[in-house]
């Protein structure tokens, strides 16, 4: 490509409200051009690092036997089959009909797969597909991280056995092991995602420095500790909270710490009512939640709902005296006395209550979020809680009804996995760990042209000449290659060089030229080597296959 | 790839309601999966098959220095300015926002291009993409040509004078040309756009078999004849048309022709009355008219409307005694007299109207659907109407306000070309021209595998082993293959392959490995050639080389 025959247009100014790194560097090197809120068009830089990234992917997938597939964008959207928890556009056509744009086609696959894959002879199988999905975010980044549409590497595997299931995974998730070290990303794995931790993450991660544990927060299993004993009212009764409305403002009241609190919660299960008990200084965790009600639609109560329901006013539930709406309490709180919670009454609250004794619990369950300081699952010293971007989410068994006929004909169930890529992600990431001062420090398998061309002065015949050739010779080569034949000035062009993060340049000045010279710039290290002339190519193929990143 | 590893699965049965050859063909070649109404899944060979159009696509734009985008999928829909007369998917976000899935990014390409090219330096540009496109269709039929989603390859050429663009839309046209005639598609090409005359095609084209002009039915060009004179009324004067609502029953009660009839009609321009005026044996043609009004937001107006704006009942608008509302005559009506229209009363008509005379026009345009019998635009010689599969949309000047800087600093207009290529429309016309009783007999360019390798009996050590040489030759050479593998009759495999349509097939069987021979087999001839084995990759090499639709 030359660079006066292209659309490439570099920015010296970025709008004031763009504080994420990536997201800057990527419209100061011209990659993207933003739309609206959430949204974003790729600018043929932006198309050609994302087409890279796609092409890496469905190569890997390749070595799976993997099989692409393209389902239909729009999903009908009945009965909440397809709720995830994620706010979702909503779409109707001209008779009033509903569709949704999925956050994933993780129910269309697995309908497919039901349909389709019914004999053992059928497995196993890797499916995947690579297409915009969107998430309604109320308040989207203003990045990549974050964004309301986002292409999604989905892949499902489908399995006939646990081990053949536990191999297939295995590889994937190497493969994206060996894919992000490729493009220098520091990913942390855990059992369900991959991520890097970064202050510009959309998610918490709970790791352990002791051990090398690491967790999504939101699902780290969390481990319950006995209740410290002492000095407490065990015996329940009633006392007057005026005006005291959170934990913090009632604990202060009583002299009572938040530990000794139970956050009285009411979910709508499938619009089904059931209370969830969480001590007063944890915080529920949906997802564990909806794992706990098996992948049920969940919704925390309106106020006028919980009004309704439970003839309290907000901010004074209990679980005692209720009959009728089952209750589900976080582990943390087995075996705990002298705790206080809503009295059902308003501006008061209970204290001196027993679990277990003073109310019912249906089902223990770990259902809280974990959080800073609990202790670690695998070795009990304390984690810390990192920002994190989710490059991956997997989930390693999906539950299904989805059966196969085994060799003698019997009835089996499908063994289904999922990972989902986020390429938006991938892209910040990779940027947030491969820039400068100056710009964007591409890999070779991500960067939109390997090499960039800068003659630095194009009214030159000898320098012209030698730029031409060697463009013709990177072509010939099959190195992609922009060759910057702009008539700028040399600041110019290094500066946009810099911007666009090619990994490799080819400085052709007169000085160089006068002993034959041409000089190789990396990118990422600064370097700079002068080379013959004659030599340039063959140390530029080097160099690029030697590259661990190509 | 092999079989046993895919998730190819051909049917026996395709649903009933299933009547288009190209649709059935593909769902029985296992290709696509019906999701919904206008919606469906490309399964893997449906993937490949569209991802080597794509790629066509590519490598023809590259050729033109076509520079790629992805552009948001959503689109802000606000004042209608995305209109095109479409009906369209809307979308909300949980803030009551409206976005909508657009037909095309045409208004998109062009804010960008008003943005970014400001100088003469910038140009020429050839900008595309290709992503799925929506278009709410009523009654989508039941095959590819009309689908609710829809891959759209949309180019737009922004050139700095009229010679560039006329240099680079007729490179653009001549690569479309090729493209079409490689896979065998005898495609007619228009000002407007391409076509395949075919009985399932969505559209309608006019076509004089005496000079070969084509041209798009909705826009064609009509010229206006004089009208014939003879026996008739022209003082104007109401009569009483009981019960005579349609032109056929009022022209039969009073013995007049329908060419003497004026259609009077309310269209909402931008929400403002207009009155269009269009003889009684035509019909009005929307983008005609839209053109007219200066791509104007168009619509027929509703009876409501036209009861409180005209005061008239529905059936008997007439032009006459209006004021205030401005009339459009088609060219056709220049210089009627004795004509007959409404008489602005219930259940009356009035005959005997001079056009112009009676009541006047205020702006005459050809603004009627050209039809079967109008003399051709180019010899006059009578024209027949056909129906056809619309490939590409192309609009040769797109009136925009954009402008760029000349050398000398001064501002000049942006000349803007589009040309829309359907996706799944070619992948329709390729299979309604390369098919036979058996399945699709796909040209090398579009097959999902160029090649499969039939041995004929898995169990046969010989016939494995020529096999697996022959499937790790084609991959060394770079040709896609599909093997067989499967432990299944030979009658399945012949019936599959059939089906799926792979121009080429090696059929390994003992009969032939006894004399060292495998079968080429060219599924579009059902030629048969018998090749000594060492001769074979070869000679498949010689075939696709030289296969004009390689």
């Amino acid at each position: 490509m030359r660079w006066t025959q292209s659309a490439i247009q570099t920015q010296n100014t970025v709008p004031g409200d763009v504080n994420v790194t990536s997201l800057a560097l990527l419209l100061q090197g011209g990659f993207l051009d933003l739309y609206a809120s959430g949204f974003f068009h790729y600018l043929p830089l932006g198309q050609r690092m994302l087409q890279n990234l796609i092409t890496t992917f469905k190569a890997k997938l390749a070595l799976l036997n993997g099989q692409e597939f393209i389902l239909s964008p729009l999903i009908w959207d009945m009965n909440g089959l397809h709720d995830t928890g994620m706010p979702r556009f909503t779409v109707s056509d001209q008779h009033d009909r509903y569709f949704s744009l999925p956050d994933s086609h993780l129910v269309e696959f697995i309908k497919l797969a039901t349909k389709r894959l019914r004999s053992y002879r059928d497995l196993p199988q890797v499916w995947y597909q690579i297409q915009p999905h969107f998430i309604d975010w109320a308040k989207p980044k203003s990045g990549l991280v974050q964004s309301r549409a986002y292409w999604l590497g989905e892949v499902y595997l489908f399995s006939p056995n646990e081990s053949t299931r536990r191999e297939l995974a295995d590889h994937l998730k190497m493969f994206h092991l060996q894919w992000f070290q490729q493009c220098g990303i520091p990913v942390i794995q855990t059992k369900t995602g991959d991520f890097l931790l970064s202050p510009t993450g959309e998610q918490r991660v709970v790791g352990c420095a002791n051990c090398g544990y690491y967790a999504d927060q939101q699902i780290a299993p969390t481990v319950a500790k006995s209740y410290p004993s002492g000095d407490m009212e065990t015996t329940a009764k009633n006392v007057h909270t005026p005006n005291k409305r959170t934990i913090g403002e009632v604990s202060a009241f009583l002299g009572i710490p938040a530990h000794r609190f139970i956050k009285t919660l009411l979910f709508m299960v499938d619009e089904t009512p059931h209370l969830v008990l969480i001590r007063g200084d944890h915080d529920a965790s949906e997802p564990k939640l909806r794992e706990h009600f098996g992948d049920a639609h969940l919704r925390t109560a309106t106020a006028t709902e919980i009004e309704q329901i439970l003839k309290t006013p907000v901010g004074f539930l209990g679980p005692q005296g209720r009959t009728g709406i089952p209750i589900t309490a976080d582990i943390a709180l087995k075996g705990a006395v002298g705790m206080v919670t809503g009295a059902n009454i308003d501006q008061y609250h209970t204290i001196g209550l027993t679990v277990g004794q003073d109310f019912p619990v249906d089902r223990w369950a770990d259902v809280r979020l974990a959080q800073e300081g609990d202790g670690c699952p695998q070795c009990s010293q304390p984690v810390a809680s990192y920002r994190a971007i989710q490059l991956v989410h997997r989930r390693e068994i999906i539950r299904t009804s989805a059966t196969f006929q085994d060799a003698n004909g019997v009835d089996q169930p499908l063994q289904v996995s999922m990972s989902h890529l986020f390429l938006e992600r991938l892209i910040a990431a990779l940027i947030e760990v491969n820039h400068d001062d100056d710009g964007i420090c591409f890999p070779p398998l991500a960067a939109p042209f390997a090499v960039i061309i800068l003659p630095l002065n194009m009214a030159d015949d000898a320098t012209r000449n030698v730029a031409e050739d060697l463009y013709r010779q990177c072509q010939q080569r099959g190195i992609s290659v922009l060759m910057d034949d702009r008539d700028a000035h040399p600041g110019v062009k290094f500066k946009d060089a810099d911007r666009i993060g090619c990994p490799y340049r080819l400085v052709i000045g007169r000085r160089g030229l006068k002993n034959n010279t041409v000089e190789i710039q990396i990118r990422r290290t600064q370097a700079k080597m002068s080379i013959p002339y004659d030599q340039v190519m063959d140390q530029l193929t080097q160099l690029l296959s030697t590259d661990s990143s190509a």
